[in-house]
Parts: structure tokens; sequence; C-alpha cells
């Protein structure tokens, strides 16, 4: 039987133990839910102090000379973890207004055609903005079961818009096959890697994917909120054209011209001016992983994953796994009618993971800074408020609004 | 003849003299850019701070119960500076986006009319992005010079769409007229509030005015790239959509449902997640006005710049003026067929202003930290730069990409 000295045990032979010590995190919670906010970087603070005291402060509007280069710089730095090219990514934006401009980047490359396909139940603001972009242009979108997709393409699609890891399920989808699949149709793929990158093995690249989007808020560690980044593959940037065509999308927005010319490749993908701090914070996140070795970290995650399911079976009889044991992200996902009340007592006992409706308790396990131990712990909490029935306290039963 | 010390004199008497103890500037350094980029309030660095190490280093994503309210806290705090209610704006995207937005919402509250109405020469990214919803929906967009606007508006216009203070000339339309016009011919009236919002009255309210936004950054003091906020009339709340619907600005984001509904009012306008440290530094900007009578900030700026205009007539006869004396916001433009040499010599000499093409010297005068002895060094140091010939030096020949 696995014991919390096992759990301890795998740490001690960690080779990535080492990077927990590049954030700051509470003493005393076990944060499980690095897949909705990642933790604090332990230079975030520094930096983000630098770039307000010095170079606002004191460099004023002369900093923007600097500033200006950041999106490109950063999306360069999110490139290697996506497997895409450093002048293929670029920081704009948030996920949601990216997913709108991609879809309007495949309709304007795809002319002829006026379909998007995509998964139902995918992450709500993906669905939203594709019908939201159909509010403004004859388009249908197809939202499909999963089993399905691939039926769903044909000579009418423009588009196959997929999340490649389910939030609430944490299923990934086959990228390279899904692409391939539409391409056989004469689609565009694109990706919201919001809940993979830094995650899970991405290529982009070698899958031949068309466009991506994701937040830098999750695994990234760019702090809440912080601004998300587009992908373009590189044979796309001569055709592309988007709808959000913002100054700071101009070839040459200091000549403050009437008419509209768009910067080269995915820079024309930035719309009105950047927000500096977000991007500051981004940069430190990003920063936590120099020197890591992409598939360790997600093997690691897969592995902390992995040992959150057996535990839970052996000390949680009463959770149903939601979440596939193979092909699955650095997330684990649980089943319980209650699972509000349940995810509330937990976290009053100090672990903290969040629940998805209805019925989710899920749990995220960034491999930088999660130990086993913690999930050793965190099960053992779970355990402990299912077997005494604690979560049916009054205090509980109330649905918190934010969740 | 006016002197330094009747300059010094003004500023003994000034009743907002006070205020600029609320902003960090650099020592020995004369800024006369904050219509750019507005100067760091005090306050900041630790506001921000605690919003890194605190609220997300040890709250972590618990702390979003709290920052969900952010973008409505600081939209009624703006609403105070614009005249608008406390429920009718929201902090949310960058201007551009905004523009994208209200210009979509106002198509669709005008629906049998196709037509947007504004003025060539309009800062670029509302032309921009005007011309970017044509290029998925079929609009006309009518750009026509400052005097053929009200001849411009017909019965096909949806909208007319105008900044208020413009950019460049610092010539301020006439809000309630021009509303009242288009009004009159059945359309909506929108404003972009970039360079009026904190430096000139605006009373969204008593014009009647349909639709407006701005960025933070600017006389607001949110910081680089701050969070932008727009603004819609209560009277249209209801009948209130747009295109860009992300999960923020779903009626109920965390039932995660397939299907958007529209959250009320102007929340309906936010996308994605919101940047938080972008709205923590634009939350100190903003109180930086706490206690600030705006229309005595307005008329300081107004006395500030005509004071700038008289002492540019009397010392730099070489300086045409390029704004209006009269209906002019809180800064000043003078021509030179070598402004940008000139602007880079007047840099090195510690007085700050910029360019804009192709030959204007611009200059901004915010109430709350711009002394009338600024105005004086100001002009001072440009007089010498002019009378001297130092801006021909090779070191200031090439012109700066970013301004």
């Amino acid at each position: 039987m696995f014991t919390r000295a096992d759990a301890l045990a795998l740490d001690a032979d960690d080779p990535l133990a080492f990077a927990r010590a590049r954030f700051s995190l509470p003493v005393g919670l076990t944060y499980l839910d690095g897949n909705s906010l990642g933790a604090l970087p332990r230079r975030t603070a520094t930096r983000v102090g630098d770039t307000i005291a010095r170079e606002w402060g004191q460099g004023l509007v002369g900093s923007w000379s600097e500033w200006f280069g950041w999106p490109a710089k950063l999306g360069a730095k999110i490139a290697r973890l996506i497997g895409a090219g450093p002048d293929e990514v670029i920081v704009t934006d948030n996920t949601s207004v990216n997913v709108f401009k991609l879809a309007a980047a495949a309709l304007s490359l795809r002319p002829e055609r006026r379909v998007i396909v995509t998964e139902a139940g995918n992450f709500p603001t993906d669905l939203y903005m594709l019908r939201g972009l159909g509010s403004l242009t004859d388009i249908e979108v197809r939202a499909v079961a999963p089993a399905e997709i691939a039926g769903a393409l044909d000579e009418h699609v423009a588009l196959l818009w997929l999340t490649h890891t389910h939030y609430r399920t944490g299923a990934v989808h086959d990228m390279a096959a899904l692409t391939a699949a539409a391409h056989a149709k004469g689609a565009l793929a694109g990706w919201d890697l919001s809940h993979s990158a830094g995650a899970v093995a991405v290529d982009l690249k070698a899958a031949q994917a068309d466009l991506a989007t994701g937040c830098g808020y999750k695994y990234l560690n760019g702090g809440p909120g912080a601004p998300a980044y587009a992908y373009v593959a590189g044979r796309h940037h001569e055709a592309l054209t988007q709808p959000l065509t913002g100054w700071i999308g101009h070839a040459a927005p200091f000549d403050f011209g009437d008419d509209y010319a768009p910067a080269r490749g995915v820079a024309r993908l930035l719309t009105g001016t950047p927000g500096v701090l977000g991007l500051a914070a981004l940069a430190s996140g990003l920063a936590t992983f120099d020197g890591i070795d992409m598939p360790a970290a997600a093997a690691k995650s897969r592995a902390l994953g992995d040992l959150f399911l057996d535990l839970a079976a052996e000390h949680c009889p009463a959770l149903e796994p939601a979440c596939p044991r193979e092909g699955r992200g650095a997330q684990v996902s649980l089943r319980h009618p209650h699972a509000e009340p349940i995810m509330q007592a937990l976290i009053a006992r100090g672990v903290v993971g969040d629940v998805r409706p209805p019925d989710v308790l899920r749990f995220g396990f960034p491999a930088l800074y999660t130990r086993y131990v913690d999930v050793w712990d965190g099960v053992e909490a779970l355990a402990q408020v299912l077997e005494s029935g604690e979560w049916q306290d009054s205090r509980f039963a109330q649905r918190r609004a934010v969740t």
C-alpha cells in the first residue's frame, strides 16, 4: 500500500523538484488548482515592480521603444512550449478575442466555405465566440460530439476549431489525426491550447496545425487574466487577414495614416495598445519554464494525476472518475452529486481544487510546483471530507458565485 | 512680460497644486507627454504589489470573487469623470476592440441602416476598426472632413462615430450638437474619449450620447496599455448586443453552458478574462482623481495650454499653432517642418513632448501634475533648441520608430 512516505520518496527522486523554488506558495496550503490560476512565480513582484517604478515611472513614454517588442518576444518564448516557430506566435488580447480573430481569419483563407465544426461541450467561450462571429457573417457552426467530429467534416467546412485538452474532463484530442482529417477535406484546423500549453506535449508544427490560441494564466503562470497568445502557421502569414484591425497591428502605426496596412506575419493579430504590466508578469511566468524539458514536465504531470486517481480509487470510493486514464491532460476530474459542498469543505481543510458543473471535482497538477506529497495530502483530506460527512455542514450549502 | 517668477506665483496660487504629490515624477524632467502616457501615481507600485503578493500569491484562485467585480467598480469611477451613470460604464479590453464592439452594437440597434459616418483623419484605430467591421458585414464607412459631418448624416446612417478631442490638433467636437444632429436623422452617436476623459469636461448624459469608449493610460494614469472602458446609455441596455460574445460577458459564466446569454447591461461588453494587474494599476490611476473637481481640472489644463501658446508665440516665432485657441483639449500642437529632430533635441534637454506626422510638435498638460513652471521651462528649452539650431545635430536626424 502506497503511503505518505512513498510520496516523499518520489519527491526526493524528482529531477524537476528544484523548480518549486521558482514559486511563492502559501505555507500550509495544498494548491491543486494551477490549471485554473497558476501559482505566483517568486520573481514576478520584482519584475513587475521594475516595470512600474523604473520603466514607467522613470522612463515614461520613452519606454515604449522597449515595450513594443514584448508581444513578439514573449510569443517566441511560448513557441518553444507548443512546437511553433519563434515568428509564428504573438501575445495579444485574451483567448476569447483571439478565437474570434482566428476563426474570421480561417473564413477569409477559405472564402468559398461557410462552416465551422467544433465540439459540443467545448469550453463555452469558444462556442460563444464562433457563434458571435456568426452574428455578423453568414456561417454555420456545427457543434458535434467528439466521436462525430471526423464525420462532420466535408467540403463546406472552412475550419475545425477544437480545444486540445478539455477543461472539464481533461481528455486530450489527437491533434495530428484531427488536423489531418480537416486537411483531407480542405479545411483548416485551429486549436485552443489553454489547458495544454505548459502542461502536455504540444507540437503544432508536427501536427501541421494551422491556427491556435491559449491563455497565459494557467500553466504559463502569467497571473490573473494574463494576456493570451495567437499562433498562425508560417505558410498562412502572407494571406492572413483578420477583422479586428487595430493600429498596433498596422505595418507602421506611428505614421498615423488613414488606411490600414497589416504588419508582417502574426503581428497583424495585434489590436490596440498591449497591457504592459500583464506582459511583464507573463514574462516572469514564462521564465519559470527556462531550462525545463517539456516532455519531462508533461510526464511528471501525468504521473501525479495517475497517482491521484489511484489513491482516490483506494481511499475515496464515493467518487467516480470523470476523466480518461490515458490521453488525459495535467488534470484529474472526479464525479460526485454533491461536488460543490465537498469542494468547499476540502478548501476549508486547506486543499484547493475547483468544481465544474454539474458534478465534477477538478484537480490540476502543474509539474513545476506540484509535489507527490501534495497529491497524497489532497486525497487524504478528500477522503476525510467524504468519510466524516463534514461537507453536509450548512456553511458549505451555498453555491459560490465564482469557482 | 511674463517671467519664470510669474509662473511660480501661479503655481503657489494653484488650488490643485497638492495633487502633484500623488505622482512619482523623475527629478529634473519636464514631462509634457501625459496625454500619451500618464505619469506614475505614487501609490501604484504598492497597489499592484499587493495584488501580486497577497491577492494572487496568497489568495490564489479564491481572489477571483473579488477581482470579478473590478470591471464594473472601476467603470463606476470613470463614470463620474465623463458624466455617465455608474452602471453605464464597464472596464474591458482596449479602445480598438471596444470601437469594434460598439460599432457592431450600433448596427444591431439600427438594423435597417448600414452607414457609419466618421471623420477623415480621425485617430487611425477608429478608422481601421470601423472598416474591419466592414470586412465582415456589408456597411459603408463615410469618413468626411469635420465641416462635412452634419451634412453626411442621412436616414441610412446607423452611427456617427467621432473622437471627441482630436489626437493631433486637440480640437474638441461639440458633443451635444453633433449627437443631436445624429439623433435628428435617427442615427446613434458614439464617442472615442481617449483624449478627453480626465482632461476636458465631458457630460455624456447631458449630450444624450449613445456610446463611448476611451483608453485608461493617458489622463487616467492607469499605466502603459491600461485597460479601456466602454459606455452605453442606459436606454439601450436591454436591446444591446455585440458580436464578441466571450464567457465573461455571459449572464452566468460559471454555469459553463453551451448557449450564450448576455449579462445585464454593459457587462455584456466583457469578453474574456480581464487582466487583473492592469485593473489594479488603473484603480490606482483613477484614485488620483479622488476629491478633484473636474471642471476646475479642465480649466487649469486650458490655462496651462493657453500660457504655452502665448509663450511660444513670444519666444518661438518659428512655430505655427496647429491647434485651435478655443475648443481645445488639454494639449497644444505646434507646427514646424523639422518637428521630429526638434523634439529629439528638446527631449535631450529634459523636456518630453511628442511628434505627430508630418510636422506637429505635441504637448499635453494634465492638470493633476503639470505646473505653470513646467510650461515656462518647456517653452524656454524649446526656444533654445530653435535659436541654437542644435536640432540639426546628426544624432537627431534618425526618425525614431516609436514616438
